[in-house]
């Protein structure tokens, strides 16, 4: 149940059929996630949304793939977003995330989880030495 | 400005100098911050917190020591604690991280923030392609 | 599935009814949503929180109706909470949000999600020129 | 610096003087935190949020009045709110909480903060057990 | 649908079948609920959770039992986790929280939530009597 | 305090000068605030950012700028971040936000998020009629 009326033949749109299209080659699959399906009811927000997201996360840069795909789980858990979850842990694992890797990336988001509460409920002043501008 | 007392002087106590001793020692560095000072108001606190950071971020485990540090700025920044936000991109700067690996991240962290309240204000249904018990 | 009983015949509650009544009066519609339906498990808070929402939502104020259901949405999504991002979308819609505004909309909430976590990863200091008392 | 102008002498306004009266007299105390001074700048808010805070929190009801201050200070952690952490912390030191309390509330929100999000991450599915209507 | 594979026999491994009868033993029951049996793809992290939550919510301590349970709820709201919040509900109502007491545990949580948001919002200065330093 | 070095003299990048250049004009003011400052370490974040919040912030498009302006604020509040609330206030404030629009901006945002933590704590199941396929 959508909050928007996913298009029933979305591809009857050039601007639409034309995202999908670079998804498929981009990715190298037929499949294209209900994100996109959904984001299909206003083709300039559609547009804007992928171009950005093949631009850092399908394109060569600076981090590893699988390490991208891993701190974008970790946003997306720490946001709460189910969807986001379970699509970028699935990504993260067609980019060949074990078990074991998968492990520790929860044990650290969750550990992180824990050190944050304890941070905001402590009010700890900031450390000098962690500025910036002095390094 | 602390919710509790910081000791003045909290090695005093033979607990929280076990702690800021091993601290010293795993980090090698005299520098003790904050968040240990503020948590040596209670020593077993402090003494589980420690022994849990020290296992998942100051040992060698199946990921990288710098990969671990910004995962942990991620989930920070999604936790909006702006405390964890400094100690663990200074720790992540400690560990290698350069400037542009800085901004990559920082990229990575907000399309994960757009895209999430995107998905979440669509209210996106999941793809059963995501089921991990499917794979 | 709620985590509290919701009444299997709540109307037989006169406080209940009351409030069912009003909401029914003031929407202009039988339709009752589950919220209202689960919050009849106590009465009282069932009460407190549609007089307080009956008071800023469906009277009169300075701003549009349109505008406070799209604010409404707004904070829903950045709360992660799925329920209010469909009651209010709902709502918006019915008192004709369009499909562009609603994609703007979105856009708005999507970008704000981004710049947000971007001021937080950097701990971008405050400008002097934004004190309200210096105005 | 707030985003507000606090009215330099908000007590000249009747209705801020009444709020200001009742809040000195229920908590016995001269002290009208900034929260407070704040909001004056808009006297019917400002009224709608004492007339709420004082019905639950300076109330006599059925949960113990630090057990409800604690749940307060747990909510803000979560939330994030520096200044909520603080108030709410001070006000539960003031009906009692010692310092093995305080350190115990701050052991639970920050180990709920980490099954939280490993719960998320995990998206474990919910057992059919926790159905309240199956009680 | 989670985000890894239950194990279809979880307790054919040793260090799972520890776990989960020391959490019938622990709660006197035989049920073990769906985070701990998805954990179970990952021994380590199902010991160390189980560990921890034991230690904190099923041993005595200075808290009241229920009143941990009642504080986890809150922070699990706040998190927008769902799960939790459905787990710990039924926790604290296995120890006896009425629904008279749960009414006000969502009313406070509630409550809460406005005045953080309204804090944030108008950006209010901490006030020096805050300070616990000073105390 | 950044997390990043803030260019002592960031107009000595050309590409920096343009973004500034550009944030002057479009603005029609010299001030360029700290968010853009201290973006300038990675110019091309800097420019994606500007980019994107000037083609949704700073163009007409369907909503009134001043109806975007409070949902960027709302979002805002609601994702705790505190410099974002400044910034985006004080542009509300520019473009006409009267002092009682405020307080109604805030009563709006604080009420959803009373309501937000009540329907994730009650865990309340989505009404069929908000299906928006249905509509």
């Amino acid at each position: 149940m959508t909050t928007v009326r996913q298009p029933p033949d979305p591809e009857s749109d050039p601007r639409v059929k034309a995202v999908f299209d670079d998804i498929r080659a981009t990715r190298r699959t037929d499949f294209v996630n209900n994100l996109w399906r959904t984001l299909a009811f206003d083709p300039p927000l559609l547009e804007s949304t992928w171009s950005e997201v093949k631009a850092l996360m399908a394109t060569p840069t600076q981090l590893d793939p699988l390490v991208k795909e891993m701190l974008y789980v970790a946003v997306s858990i720490a946001n709460g977003c189910g969807y986001c979850v379970h699509s970028h842990t699935a990504a993260a694992k067609a980019k060949g995330m074990t078990d074991a890797q998968h492990a520790e990336l929860l044990a650290i988001v969750s550990l992180a989880g824990r050190t944050n509460h304890l941070a905001t409920g402590l009010q700890v002043p900031l450390d000098p030495a962690f500025d910036a501008g002095a390094r």
